[in-house]
């Protein structure tokens, strides 16, 4: 029987001193590699090629860059600086390195007992992120539960949102997982997610390993699977959520949330607090890394498929306006409607909190 | 100097016998090699693998086929069957087999002279394409023109629907390029058009042919094109026309005309009368070409991006309803708004039909 369990991340300390080791996903689902990282530009390289992405786990791999600066005796506040350029868009990468910088500053800020901190945050950070997918999970399916009462529902997800991007069981796909474990989830439709195809590498390779019913399709055929019904909700990832309650995701995803929209059909995004930047006021105000064409233009590095010199625009991401998201489940209750208000109180709970209804849903 | 003609298809008699010759699609922009057709069973095998593709190609190529087929002795009965059912969605190549076996009937059914006149007609369809793709070019460009007051507009088009598709200009593109020649493109966006990526293919191969200001960019990503107001007006082709104005075109079409009318922007579709199947009443109706699963789950035969396993759902074609249609330009006048009546109108006028205005366009 296969190990479920991905070790999507984990910190070691062999004898050469310790290091943060990192399943490679760029050489998934063919080939299951070990990276092993023992510095903040090897990490940074990692995070950037994106053998190390998705929110959460971002979030953690930034803590543990720190920790691993400070263990190696080299400069954390370059080392923090460095991380948390690394993708511009991905807001839990600057939480994570903030929180292991403030530990390891408040431990005297150099030395064995501030790096002993600054991992000893990245660790509670990881136990964090365990816990909140698990909660996400729950408070997700309670919610499909809610909105599609009868259960046996299809639902329809962009990249990869599952153990891959979390060192838990991640947001969206969480999500999904928990309804297949209830016997609820009829089908996955994963879309493929171009360039990087994220979908068909990784969600498909999740949902395999965990036995689910899906269905790979291009990006292009989601609209298809809308106008033949065949849709009963979107269960999508996020990379930053702006106070307002836009939504900035794998590109592809707002399109998303227009076919649901005209069709009638719930788009849930599903994401912890740390994903949500109430410094940012609102989609305008988000900055979107802008990735290289050659993504686009070639299948393969020296692979091409458009012809020489052929210009090409990727955005990693697009923004989804509040007003096209049903909800936004997040580690500390469901925010429906989504508005500023409403995003504000829910992030402001502690991460104990539990609504009398049990299920961290907010009054409408 | 490049030559700018694109030799999709052409009949040739060298001295071993009649024979057509077919740019292999599959194979561009890599390579240009023609494929050297004796019979129907290799024209038949050249449409399915789409090394010839593209609704009013496929007309002549059906009419063509039929004339091979006389020319050479076989049965002219059962290589029309072959190829009307070659491709389901293709309402072009039924009418093209149609043309030719009609002319074949006509002229005898059997021999020498029914032969020619099988030939005479193909030749007569192939120099009806290479004027009705201009009438479109200049129809379409006109309405653009009152769409589009000011001129220098950004289009976005999907797949391919140039000089590959037709013997002639093409459709969509045939329209962009005569804006283009008239200096009124600013850009032409590209969608690459998973799963065969025809888009970064074949219509940027042809965009860079033609010097056109064009980027590519994953289907996904043109949501935050329509959101950042970088969309002007969306040009498709159409592989069969129902006769409410239902339109089948390649799958991610659909997606883009919901994303269309959600921002306020035309969404116009070029297509050849031929196209229309006013004996499909309506989008319910068009039977939508299911393909391998394998052109999802590998990036090319044998290189797999998907779980050994996966299950892909893979339609050629979407339908999009008339209410999200602007306009159809066909070679007889523009249609526009799309309904039942105005379709069948312009259906009805011959080939040499011209408007009191010059622009075909009919009284709303």
């Amino acid at each position: 029987m296969a190990d479920l369990r991905v070790p999507t991340l984990r910190w070691a300390e062999p004898p050469e001193g310790p290091v943060l080791l990192l399943l490679d996903q760029t050489r998934l689902p063919s080939e299951e590699v070990e990276l092993t990282v023992t510095d903040v530009p090897g990490l940074v390289a990692a995070i950037q090629s994106l053998a190390v992405r998705g929110a959460p786990v971002l979030g953690v791999a930034g803590a543990y860059g720190v920790a691993l600066a400070a263990a190696r005796g080299f400069d954390v506040r370059e080392a923090a600086r460095l991380l948390a350029e690394a993708r511009p868009t991905a807001v839990n990468l600057g939480y994570g390195v903030r929180r292991a910088v403030a530990a390891f500053e408040a431990a005297g800020g150099a030395g064995e007992v501030a790096a002993a901190a600054a991992l000893a945050e990245a660790r509670a950070l990881h136990q964090e992120d365990v816990e909140d997918s698990e909660r996400m999970a729950r408070l997700g399916r309670e919610l499909l539960g809610e909105l599609l009462p009868g259960g046996r529902y299809r639902l329809l997800t962009h990249c990869n949102t599952g153990a891959l991007v979390s060192v838990g069981g991640g947001t969206a796909f969480a999500v999904a997982r928990a309804a297949h474990l209830a016997g609820e989830l009829r089908r996955l439709w994963v879309d493929e997610t171009r360039p990087l195809l994220q979908g068909a590498r990784l969600t498909a390779w999740e949902a395999a390993r965990e036995g689910m019913p899906y269905t790979v399709q291009v990006d292009g055929a989601a609209g298809s699977l809308f106008a033949a019904g065949e849709v009963d909700a979107v269960l999508v990832g996020a990379d930053r959520i702006a106070a307002d309650g836009s939504v900035a995701n794998k590109v592809g995803t707002y399109g998303l949330a227009v076919l649901a929209g005209h069709h009638g059909v719930p788009f849930v995004v599903v994401a912890p607090v740390s994903t949500v930047d109430l410094s940012t006021p609102d989609g305008a105000a988000i900055r979107i890394e802008q990735r290289s064409g050659h993504e686009v233009t070639e299948l393969a590095p020296g692979v091409p498929v458009a012809p020489v010199g052929a210009q090409a625009y990727n955005p990693a991401f697009d923004v989804t306006p509040p007003e096209l998201v049903t909800a936004i489940v997040t580690d500390r209750g469901v925010v429906t409607p989504v508005d500023h208000g409403r995003l504000a109180e829910v992030c402001s709970r502690s991460r104990s909190y539990e609504s009398p209804s049990g299920n961290g849903m907010m009054d409408a």
